[in-house]
């Protein structure tokens, strides 16, 4: 049997949604490693747009289950009908989209709320058990809708965006690009990418270890 | 000295922009292969924006080049202002929009005319013998550029697109999805990729072979 490893994006763009890289290389280290991945995304609209050539907002609408799309080649669910008895594991790419469309984390810091589906679903993957990996600054969220938990998770070295994260309810630990943070009470694997970067073989190498820790703790 | 890459894109999704599995794919070998990377793209609004979800066609405009920003992250350059003398080498990745909008090949098959800042650069890499690549159905569209040439290509094994490209003045050899095919004479490199799929690990294989293959001709 496959392990059914979900794949949570937000939208197709770094300043708006999932960060692509991040997204194409989740999807491609879950089939090298033999996982079926189940894309998913919420049904919502995108509180923005942003024009990635200019770094302006847009006078324009997009869904971010629509958009998230793209990444997918249309094979994608919508989250609310995915529950944690669907999948093995869960993976969230990063991307402004996973701080502004999972969680207002963007907008507000650690004041933020998560987006209701999103909630639901990583709090039963915690309660059955299962392990959820999170990139770049996806973390954030993860700890804004777990923070009575107490996750152990990175998001590279930013002191603003750890701060935010302890205030939640996390503990923040410092992590290189080509390596992820476990943590194995929680079941949580995290690793920097983007917010560290700088390159996309330098983000490929976390990403990397951290799929194939979360297909192992399946 | 780095040798210096283009990546010609043509927005960002696969019914009507760049293939993006493929496009990120190809900046992660080129990375890896120690190459720089230049992104960029035609400055022209798409023919039409599809809903990756549902298929069907969406009432709003995009701009290519705005779109394939987002695969780059921002750091893309007008193909209007990129020249041969600039690039060692050039890629262009698949997906439909390498037939819908870097020409319309996708519309008219082999009556197809080519961008002209695209044909412009194609024709600039031929004539100083620096090494292109084209990826899925892109070879259709640097055939139709290239006819001329009778360039040897491979989009994999359909029957349709072959016959189409020998219309063109091209030469189809059949392709699996791991391998490449090189026409030494031209300095042309081609894969399958999605033409053929079924899974972005199988693409990863060709494209792997693709990159490092222009890169040694570089």
């Amino acid at each position: 049997m496959k392990k059914k490893v979900g794949v949570l994006l937000s939208g197709c763009g770094v300043y708006d949604g999932s960060e692509i890289h991040e997204a194409v290389l989740t999807l491609l280290f879950l089939d090298r490693a033999g996982a079926e991945i189940v894309c998913m995304a919420p049904d919502m609209d995108q509180p923005d747009v942003i024009n990635h050539l200019d770094m302006q907002p847009m006078a324009e609408k997009r869904n971010v289950l629509v958009e998230s799309a793209r990444i997918a080649r249309g094979n994608i669910r919508d989250l609310a009908k995915v529950s944690a008895s669907d999948i093995d594991g869960l993976i969230l790419p990063g991307g402004f989209g996973a701080a502004k469309n999972l969680s207002d984390f963007a907008f507000k810091g650690p004041q933020a709320t998560v987006h209701p589906e999103v909630k639901r679903l990583l709090l039963e993957m915690h309660a059955a058990s299962k392990p959820i990996g999170a990139i770049c600054i996806a973390p954030a969220t993860l700890v804004c809708a777990l923070g009575s938990k107490h996750p152990e998770v990175t998001i590279g070295a930013d002191a603003g965006t750890a701060a935010g994260i302890e205030t939640m309810g996390g503990k923040h630990h410092i992590c290189g690009v080509d390596s992820i943070h476990v943590d194995t009470k929680n079941r949580i694997v995290t690793t920097p990418a983007y917010m560290l970067g700088p390159s996309i073989r330098d983000v490929a190498g976390g990403i990397e270890k951290l799929v194939n820790q979360v297909v192992s703790m399946c």
